[in-house]
């Protein structure tokens, strides 16, 4: 517990809240794993985590996650009510199809952009 | 990454893929935090985690967390799209009202009954 008001979260209530894409919000800290809300529109960039797994919970929306792995390719794509684990060290491209909004589950200390880093990197802000 | 393959996993599938109650099921393991998926049915009991936070994400049904806090009693009610983080230390009691299934995330750690114990305690198992 890090000092946020154990209060409810509505997670309908907190999308509504903001509109900024590819800007994660803080809505949870537990034991050091944030869970992150985000709205996504379009294509992110290629990128990775190399110390940390990434679990992406698609709410609204349809998310493309496109892996590069073993020499090739491949897509994942999830829906609402559908999870992805992204295992630390793998590439991956979010793709957001027109737009998505995702909860996020990952060590605290997880950048969004990993090792790619640039002008898209943003620490995540409370709700 | 724990080893779980890293495949997409469809919560309702999941949910339709077991009955039992008050035994969560490990649906994802993030850098050892883990995505426990339970169906819970009337009331569980009071316990507490001394050195742990649980998060708890309604995803069908109603749930009451009752907590027992500075010296009184108070009640978090919890309906599909609610979150709520029980810090680390706080006794708490869910009440399914009268079912729920629920995502919870907490470190692997993590036992149900905490330090209450007894025959209800149930070690999280894969799908």
């Amino acid at each position: 517990m890090n000092g946020l008001a154990p209060e409810k979260i509505d997670l309908m209530d907190a999308l509504a809240s903001f509109d900024e894409t590819w800007a994660p919000r803080l809505i949870a800290d537990v034991d050091g794993h944030h869970l992150r809300l985000a709205k996504l529109e379009g294509a992110f960039e290629w990128h990775a985590h190399t110390d940390e797994d990434e679990l992406f919970f698609c709410l609204e929306g349809r998310l493309h996650l496109h892996l590069r792995q073993d020499g090739g390719e491949r897509t994942v794509t999830l829906e609402p009510g559908q999870i992805f684990l992204v295992p630390k060290g793998l590439e991956h491209l979010p793709v957001a199809d027109p737009t998505a909004s995702v909860l996020i589950v990952e060590k605290g200390s997880v950048v969004n952009t990993g090792t790619a880093g640039g002008e898209r990197t943003r620490a995540p802000v409370p709700l």
